[in-house]
């Protein structure tokens, strides 16, 4: 998989240590990790918004197959990134959340949280999660008598949200205030990740006419 | 405050714990509750589905004030309440996470995890996660010196997520598959939530055209 | 109740957040609060060992009917001070921990991480700790029908303990390394506490002939 | 190493699941498991004293390295293995506990809650548990750099319960109720385990003598 690490401002003093977590769980299940939020307190400021924004963006241009985001609580990347058509995010406190999420809900997005609780051992918990995120299939259901109606909902909860949503996602995309998207895809490694991966044409052109 | 709990099919024996301990807990502090999903295993059949349009209804109809709403993982219903309009739902673990979600996004719904970790304590821990969600001021910031960057996040969030949907919510409910919305609003307890205390009379005429 | 809080090197600089918690928690319950540890980093030099001769003493000579204890993760505290007699502890992460310890094991200590898990909200799950931990009765079973067995096995536990020293509390104190336990003995406001609360007249002369 | 699952009466309807999770684990880090304690709810039984019992038996006469044990919150158990001489038992809800308390403590045993928190995920909790705290080298530090300060706490606790002991494990042992003791060792599998693996011929006799 295509793994897309992206942290906010308030947080993004530790995305050094999250980085390399996730690079030593990923690497030896040749998943591919892309860092494209913040990777300093002093790159360009991104908040939870932007993070949704950019998640959103990358999962439906198909240059992302997962997404792991975070904020102080996750709370606030959590939703943010559920705004969007095609993201499906959970919440993930520990590693059975991990595990969990992608038998049952099987989604494409991960909320974490990078200050609350984060302390002593956060780091280690961030590499359980990820070893229980990133290894194995998806959508075998939990308990595994419940895999027919999980799958089910997951499908109609897609359908949902697509028909709550103004057109497909690029239409959506260009409902929202263009400010905030110049700013969510002003990064280098955003755009890198993007314009090399992406398979939707129309929604890098779009990006890219906000860059020019 | 008006608090609505709505629970669905995989959970519903738990509804007379949970309803009691959020009674117990809202009571004193002069909340009234509405226990508007499926209260045992032989109610009529509700998915975490069913709990976000319900949950998006009675929110933007302003029938209620916070819903605290439930599924196994918690996450199906985190997700399928963030689909809507209106609707911002934190996911909730531990009491602090309400205290947290309150002060820092100052959403209007939690989700919990009725399965998950749920085992002796369990009613402890929801009464108190009710302790927290439901008692004092919000949108205060945590850190307080954080405060003014969490409230004008929260109002983006709540613009992106607007800008994005089909019109108003009336006009994104009604581009749902009619037939779960048609399940979701059929309940008694629900209905009798929705015509007594709401305050949108167009979102209660679209309802009582489906019940008819 | 006195409650005494009792914290070690490493965390330290904690301590007064920690104590700040537990006052705002143990007025209105009209408990006492004795903060008998390290109250800085630049305070005398304690370990989690000291800390377990500390509550050892306290909780013998009467001085202290419950203790706060902790260390970066906790589990040196709570191994510390499982070691003395009549110390019964207990490791407390969530604030239904506490509940469930008071009302299964009704011990008289607790010990807390105050690294590990530590980030935003930790102050805030500290309080609702403290909550818990000094409201209500003790021993009172759960679930409420185990109490029986439940307090039989408390006293069980507690015969168990004291057949397995040497002699009574006093006795097994002096087998102790001296050193270690007039280091533990050295702070002001132990001293106070001991000699001020202290109703066992043999274990205060032992601690007075120590620190002459 | 070899490993004691040792579980008691409240929960040993969950043995098989627990069982069967370490065995998973155990198996490719070439362990080998032990389980002695009841294995369903009409084995002979047990309580959390007969648990400390067992396991100081066990640890002492060396014919095991390594003791997970529980209860219901797994606080009893906890309290219950510590009383005994050589045996140090760290409290554990989730997997980084588990690496934690072996860098830092390095010690021999684990209680965790079997009913405490014990819903969906909780057989998976167990496993990631397992399998991080039979894997890899121990004491080791954490950070790190507290390596020093750490090794040296975890001897001199060492050091501090033997000196309040009543001689050595056996005389303390011989010091208990023989009646608990009995019934401690009453089982099939603990006796096979204790007179197969056992290195301490003082404790195999006055076990055998009980028996007899």
């Amino acid at each position: 998989m295509k793994v897309a690490l992206m942290m906010e401002n308030s947080q993004a003093a530790k995305n050094p240590i999250i980085l390399n977590e996730l690079e030593t769980v990923a690497g030896p299940l040749d998943h591919q990790v892309f860092n494209v939020g913040m990777n300093s307190e002093n790159d360009h400021h991104l908040t939870y918004i932007h993070l949704g924004i950019m998640a959103g963006i990358l999962i439906n241009a198909k240059a992302i197959d997962f997404v792991i985001a975070g904020c102080g609580t996750g709370q606030g990347a959590m939703m943010a990134l559920n705004v969007h058509q095609g993201v499906f995010c959970g919440y993930c406190i520990d590693p059975s959340d991990a595990f969990l999420f992608n038998q049952v809900n099987n989604g494409n997005a991960l909320a974490l949280a990078f200050a609350k609780g984060f302390g002593w051992g956060a780091e280690l918990n961030a590499r359980y999660i990820f070893e229980k995120a990133l290894t194995g299939e998806r959508g075998e259901g939990y308990p595994v008598e419940r895999r027919e109606p999980q799958v089910k909902n997951a499908n109609i909860l897609s359908e949902v949200k697509a028909s709550v949503m103004k057109g497909n996602f690029l239409e959506s995309l260009k409902g929202i205030d263009q400010e905030l998207v110049k700013t969510a895809v002003s990064g280098e490694r955003f755009q890198a990740c993007l314009f090399e991966h992406g398979q939707d044409q129309d929604i890098i052109a779009h990006v890219k006419s906000l860059i020019a």
